[in-house]
């Protein structure tokens, strides 16, 4: 068996340590007899396996005990129209900060339940900085602020939580979630996709302070119902329960290897080694102000589009793995999720050297 | 490693052979490089696997041409929104037959986007029979008539699909999906959460009639709108990809075996079997009318519910696994799904007449 290393975008790239402890488990966890696949949501194997993961969030995010983590599904999408649905209590606007293609996604989602402001957002939708916060333009009336901290596709994030006084503050965290610490007082929710630093696609993940809990929308479906998940401690109904299962060996694999400083320490390093080489190549490009550059996605162009397929070949060839970029953008991604071995990253450096040379 | 024979109702056992295949592509899948948690579910490998499975569904099913096979998520909860949010197509009313506690759910949660009709349910609740079709009311307005095949909870299952004349008819099949053929025209839209007799929970199947797509109500969230989601094949956003994944093995190894007629022929004779030990055993006891039992899940009962605790934990000690009732009934509750092998079925009823004959 070869692995590659794996630059998705995510569905990403899975510490091995936990791919290894899933395969011994497959068949018989823990000697339950049965695969963790096969266990009754309400069996007390699982039961115990659910708790453990969603306490080993709660003590790696420092979430405090006025908040609830909710195990949903749908993804961020899903969330796009929960928010609006529970968050809008009794009020008809929310600001929304747009930096990339998730925030137009998630505002455009947004309209449908309420009117949507653009707090921020760039002339022409070129995504490459994040608006001054002086500049933005929020509604006294706004039931709360919706931002992305970090955009998957253009790889712009923000490097600081911005302050929006008493409103609450809504984050989609899905592609920088665990990456670093967060101070998740400063919320009033966050959520995000499992499939980059957290497990398997098919699990969402929402940290809701209580206060705002309980005013959704008369036609809110059940299962986007924050209150209603909260009270069922996330079995309302029968929860993804294997990609639960993972998520809880990745947060294990992350508590056992330091914890969030560890992982933000180690990808500030990864991310940074990459941008200066790109920076320094004059062959290679990433548009994103210094600033800005998120630590998780970095996009880079080469000098002519023509080379694109030839430096993806070459890079299959060698096991660089998931490098194309996104259509919307072109180029080339290469997600750095903290499951990316700082020897992957070297290995891409070393293999767009030798591009470089041979097709500069 | 010991395997138990494992009876819960969902998650539910899986095909050992299907287990197996998992295990063996956990960290390479077809010399991918890559597991299939961490594949871009835009990328040729999955697409091909999601494909794959479809194709499988459809000629395992015969679904016709003019239905279109959705992956969702949310499961059947999510489903009860869904539906009218979808169906109603400028109605008021829908139609329920409810015949068992998911039935209840179900018109519950409708009742929140429409007027739903109780078309047929049993006197004060005991739900030992299906209805008979001369006796329900329909509402000649309605803009679909939802029942249940099989509940899970009780054990009752229509013995023939019914006949609802030119009104869509909406099921949920969960419970029972994939245990027998069944003529998909016969239906406006049929539904499954998928962790029976399909693969892992966190997967939805809807199969629905194309001509019944493209007027939610405004506010349906766009994760539960079919029509975006068929035009999407499924790939709106990011699926469940792994548990897609497992459904597909699980597909191919009924297909392998046979496809629906050797299910229901085997399903038939395992469920037989159970019953006619438990009607003549003169201890044990089931509720449901003969013409209306589950093959599916099987409840029963002691002659004491003194003695419950000390049957569930004789059967655990020798492997047989996850047989308590649902809290809702009480007792016990055998489930009965397409990988329980037939000897599972031969080791229960080897075990209850043990214990009969040392507690009788």
């Amino acid at each position: 068996m070869t692995r590659v290393f794996n630059f998705s975008a995510g569905p990403a790239t899975l510490p091995i340590d936990v791919l290894e402890q899933v395969r011994n488990d497959l068949l018989d966890w823990n000697g339950s007899g049965m695969s963790v696949m096969e266990m009754s949501h309400r069996g007390k194997e699982f039961v115990a396996i659910a708790e453990q993961a969603t306490a080993d969030l709660k003590s790696l995010l420092g979430v405090p005990d006025n908040y609830s983590i909710l195990w949903m599904q749908g993804g961020a999408t899903g969330q796009f129209s929960a928010i609006p649905m529970n968050l809008l209590r009794g009020g008809s606007t929310a600001d929304y900060v747009v930096t990339g293609s998730w925030g137009k996604k998630a505002i455009k989602e947004a309209g449908r339940f309420c009117t949507a402001n653009t707090a921020a957002r760039p002339v022409d939708d070129v995504f490459t900085h994040v608006p001054a916060r002086e500049q933005w333009n929020l509604d006294p009336n706004a039931a709360y602020v919706h931002y992305t901290p970090n955009e998957t596709i253009e790889g712009v994030e923000f490097p600081e939580v911005p302050d929006v006084g008493d409103v609450p503050l809504v984050a989609d965290f899905s592609s920088t979630f665990l990456s670093r610490p967060i101070d998740v007082e400063r919320f009033g929710l966050i959520y995000a996709g499992a499939q980059k630093n957290l497990g398997p696609a098919g699990v969402t993940i929402v940290i809701v302070r209580n206060d705002l809990l309980g005013q959704a929308l008369p036609q809110t479906p059940t299962v986007l119902d924050y209150q209603q998940i909260a009270a069922a401690d996330s079995m309302l109904n029968t929860p993804p329960c294997f990609a639960w299962y993972v998520c809880g060996l990745v947060l294990q694999w992350i508590k056992a290897r330091g914890g969030l400083p560890a992982m933000a320490e180690r990808n500030a390093r990864k991310a940074g080694k990459l941008y200066d080489y790109i920076d320094g190549s004059g062959y290679y490009r990433n548009p994103v102000r210094p600033s800005d550059r998120s630590w998780m996605n970095v996009p880079f162009t080469l000098p002519d589009a023509g080379l694109d397929a030839a430096f993806l070949a070459g890079a299959g060839e060698i096991g660089l793995s998931t490098l194309k970029g996104h259509r919307s953008v072109g180029g080339m991604r290469a997600s750095l999720y903290n499951a990316m071995p700082e020897a992957g990253v070297d290995a891409l450096i070393d293999y767009m050297k030798e591009f470089a040379r041979t097709n500069g």
